[in-house]
């Protein structure tokens, strides 16, 4: 077996998802911390005039950072953001509230560079129930349009705040195998953001992909959680999925405090109404440390016995794989 | 017993639903059938800016025919209509989407005259599901801020096109008693667009309110129904919800080819959507006739041997009394 530090640095590593507070300073922490792509949330409850605004403000880091980032249209940008010791930023959502009521905008969004989108953020939207939600209805006539039209279209559909219900249907339903981008097992820890070793085995069986939060409290050992126990978080999903369909999705969210106002807005529905969680006020250790320090998951990859060609995987190539069936380059 | 066209005459006639192809020609026809008010759709998948364009289009309606309508705002209104030979018009919507994400636009709306509002129509949206829905989850938690700010600032909560589970929901949670504007019963005709016994008791417990609808394929005998069928149809509504919780609203569409542009757009989820019923096609008999042709609703309510005191209430003044209990005044 090779140094865990050098097949870290030769492996495309890509986290499935971060909601950083984005400046300068997240893109050299990415570029440090040695990631080769990273999932950037760019959405979350924002309406369809918004959602634009958000796209004009990362073509404008774009502009402005091209030494460090640079967008993810295709697979091949984030082999080529490797070869340039670049960091590629693939714009996401976490909801579908920006397209409003228009299955035609995804078309639209697509074409700016949005291409990977929850369905639902924690809530009931147009087209299912995020996990929060009184009931879950599960997958809405509507909902059946939009996840159409995604496949269609060539976007991510990502399941990882929506109700188990609605995922459950998605997943029988879609013609892409939609993902959870950054979620944690239920079978290790009992909490209804984590998902079932039932839906986590239909997710791998579609051909989906499920990236590994490292969000202390929702993990088995609570905030005393370590790196080692990311890594057999990790190690289980594999047993449910395969090891061909677990990746990273570390949910990283540098640069903001806690609390804050933005996370009071992500924990009220719609940024405004009733609070959903108590997340925005409470600690949250999560295990993996800051952006810019990364190696040592490797490291723990090693010592949990994991061979090259696993670590190479699921720092990337998982991911590279599911992205480029979804996006069709 | 005195003369059912003299009953008819001196009484409050509200119709609670009607969704004409708005014209002078249509107020010309309320003040022939002696309505004293209507219950008229501005608002069916529109969101907010167009929903505001609405508002603005009856401004004009109001300015232009000011001879004929006036518009309500409260009960009052509408006993001054009757005293000066005129319609009241309640701008009312059949949705919610006009308030897109936003609660507090209810308080804009109550503001600008919009008074009564079904909760969604036909499918999921934010606050619950409609009765073409795959599954209904019911009512939502943000249904429940929605319910919760109606309440507060007075607008009718309308359950008519709303999913069973949803309704019974509302007609459970609701602070203010929902109505079921325009609807028929279940028990005499089963369609899932009918309301079952339990949820019209339901409605009529909570001081609610139903009006009948006089759509023809959703009657006991069809397209073949008649007057004397309407009136049998009330009676049936008044032996489950009381002779002081029923009314008249007959989803009056005068003006509107079939097949059109606007039944297309009624019939496809957001208006463009996937198609959600046939009707914008089929062959539609409304037994009451013409708007202008009203009087012998009278006439068949006195053939039924209803009292004159019965007649006045169900042709106006249970809606008056329930719409001065949401209202205020």
């Amino acid at each position: 077996m090779s140094n865990a530090s050098d097949v870290y640095k030769n492996a495309i590593v890509f986290d499935g998802l971060n909601i950083c507070n984005w400046s300068r300073d997240i893109f050299e922490s990415w570029h440090k911390g040695g990631f080769t792509g990273v999932s950037a949330t760019c959405g979350l409850w924002e309406n369809f005039r918004d959602s634009i605004h958000n796209v004009i403000a990362w073509n404008k880091h774009f502009e402005d950072n091209s030494d460090l980032i640079l967008q993810i249209r295709s697979t091949e940008d984030i082999r080529r953001a490797k070869r340039e010791g670049k960091t590629g930023v693939l714009l996401s959502w976490q909801n579908t509230s920006g397209i409003e009521d228009r299955a035609d905008f995804l078309q639209i969004f697509r074409d700016l560079g949005v291409l990977k989108m929850q369905l639902t953020y924690n809530t009931q939207n147009y087209s299912g129930a995020g996990y929060l939600e009184l009931k879950d209805g599960g997958l809405t006539g509507f909902g059946r349009e939009v996840v159409d039209e995604m496949a269609r279209v060539g976007i991510v559909c990502d399941l990882s705040h929506v109700g188990p219900q609605t995922s459950a249907d998605v997943i029988e339903y879609a013609k892409a195998p939609p993902c959870f981008s950054h979620v944690l097992p239920a079978g290790m820890k009992d909490h209804k953001r984590n998902k079932s070793d039932e839906l986590v085995k239909a997710c791998g069986a579609r051909g989906g992909i499920i990236g590994l939060s490292q969000f202390g409290p929702f993990m088995q050992h609570g905030n005393d959680s370590t790196i080692d126990h990311y890594v057999e978080a990790i190690d289980y999903m594999i047993d449910l999925a395969g090891e061909d369909n677990v990746g990273l999705g570390t949910d990283a969210s540098e640069g903001h405090a806690r609390p804050s106002t933005f996370m009071e807005w992500c924990n009220h529905d719609k940024g405004y109404a009733r609070q959903l969680t108590p997340f925005g006020h409470d600690k949250v250790v999560k295990p993996l440390g800051p952006l810019a320090e990364r190696p040592p998951l490797a490291e723990a990859m090693s010592r949990a016995g994991w061979s090259d060609e696993k670590m190479i995987k699921v720092l990337g190539e998982n991911w590279m794989r599911y992205l480029k069936q979804i996006w069709g380059a």
